[in-house]
């Protein structure tokens, strides 16, 4: 089976092209060649499907088998494989995702592909969309969780996040496995910790809500934006550090924007 | 640039042919492709290397950048690529190590090859090779350290070795972190927690000095054997579980032979 290994600020999957539908059992497939001491080494796996909805069908597979609904950092990989495999050579294509349609812009300078825009959505501050059980919005809110206090603002970002500001070195990204079991939460939360270095920079870590510390979180880079901007930290277009790169988010009438790159690091076959 | 990926029991190499020597900065491109999420992801880096030596030369780069003389696993997986690409076609091989020749015994059935035998050498009870500080051999030593009383028998197997006989319910690997700094050791060793299931057949849990918990210690599983040989706890050809796979261990003429499987997991083709 051939596959091309790409990442996405270091986020990093096993692209490979099923458009005949011959692959079978993704889910053990997935677990297999994830593996990084026996198999191939990725977050996950993305199958390239046909669609009837889109120009073209994305379904990504978790390390552990599990499905992913969608994937900010996996989406822009895909894109850029299907551009660079003459899949679909446009620079609009339309990605049904487990998660609806998701529009993605490549961004093409003299025939190469330099970064990809997704539209990631809006989001949504309500207490039962996120879910919370807070009584109202949950915005610049004192709590007190693992006798440390913080101001959190937490709000649905395709998956719930929540934002606390404050100096990096302040935070141990691993304070995050309690906010993310904070009682308000019932399904849990996904954590940011963000230091702002202009309204139009900031720097995050994340913390993934049952999984840890990622190399970058795409919704959690949304998410962070957006609380900032609420608050009035931040504009409408900000560069987003990550531990694995940079991200360009933009507010564009309530939709969040994400700009990023996708990088193959190699091309390869194997025996499945 | 092509290359192999394999592994010999989890402990994982990306295999590179480098007969016209035409690689520059090994040690920068081991940490580049070692890298699990931006590069190609393993252990390290195996080159094919011209010998005026032996039959062939290895040279181990492991993913930090540091050279390595040998290693046990690494040298499967190289006799293996050897001989799967028609580079040396004997089922003998005198291979240059940082160690000196070792050589490979290539145990082949039908023309596949099955398995890779290696004479890993000598070990070394005398406490100024290990070194230890001991005024005599350390053989089943009662010691207590973190607050946990450990009978230890230590000896050098290419490497300094420590090991520590019971159930392996009984240990956490992490253990060894301490046992590794234990006064005795003036450079450190690496710690083996090994049950012992009859005469022929143990479970060993590695922890390399430096490095953490390993998914398979080649030189552990020797010092594993000869330790318990010695204390007559275990017969000369020995079946040994580590957590990566199976590994057959047998001393002859105070010798040790360890015998063990090298897998290609991928084909793959990158930039560099």
């Amino acid at each position: 089976m051939y596959f091309t290994k790409m990442h996405g600020c270091g986020n990093d999957f096993i692209v490979i092209n099923d458009l005949e539908n011959k692959l079978n059992n993704l889910s053990e497939l997935a677990s297999k060649l994830c593996h990084r001491n026996f198999g191939i080494g990725a977050d996950g796996i993305i199958c390239v499907k046909r669609s009837s909805l889109g120009d073209i069908r994305m379904e990504i597979i978790n390390a552990d088998g599990s499905y992913a609904a969608m994937c900010g950092n996996g989406i822009r990989c895909f894109a850029k494989y299907l551009w660079e495999k003459d899949i679909v050579k446009k620079d609009k294509i339309n990605i049904e995702t487990g998660d609806g349609i998701k529009i993605a812009h490549l961004n093409i300078n003299n025939n190469k592909l330099e970064n990809v825009t997704i539209n990631m959505g809006s989001p949504e501050f309500e207490p039962d969309k996120i879910p919370s059980l807070s009584s109202e919005k949950v915005i610049d809110k004192a709590i007190e969780v693992g006798n440390k206090k913080y101001n959190i603002t937490s709000l649905l970002m395709g998956v719930p996040h929540t934002v606390v500001f404050g100096k990096l070195n302040d935070f141990n990204v691993e304070e995050g496995k309690v906010i993310e079991k904070y009682n308000l939460f019932p399904q849990g939360t996904n954590v940011n910790f963000v230091e702002i270095v202009s309204r139009e920079e900031i720097r995050v870590m994340t913390w993934e809500r049952g999984a840890g510390a990622t190399m970058a979180c795409g919704t959690g880079s949304c998410a962070s934006v957006v609380a900032g901007n609420t608050l009035n930290l931040l504009g409408e277009k900000v560069k987003v550090h990550v531990p694995g790169g940079i991200l360009q988010i933009e507010i564009q009438d309530n939709k969040v924007l994400m700009t990023g790159s996708a990088e193959i690091s190699f091309e390869g076959v194997c025996e499945i």
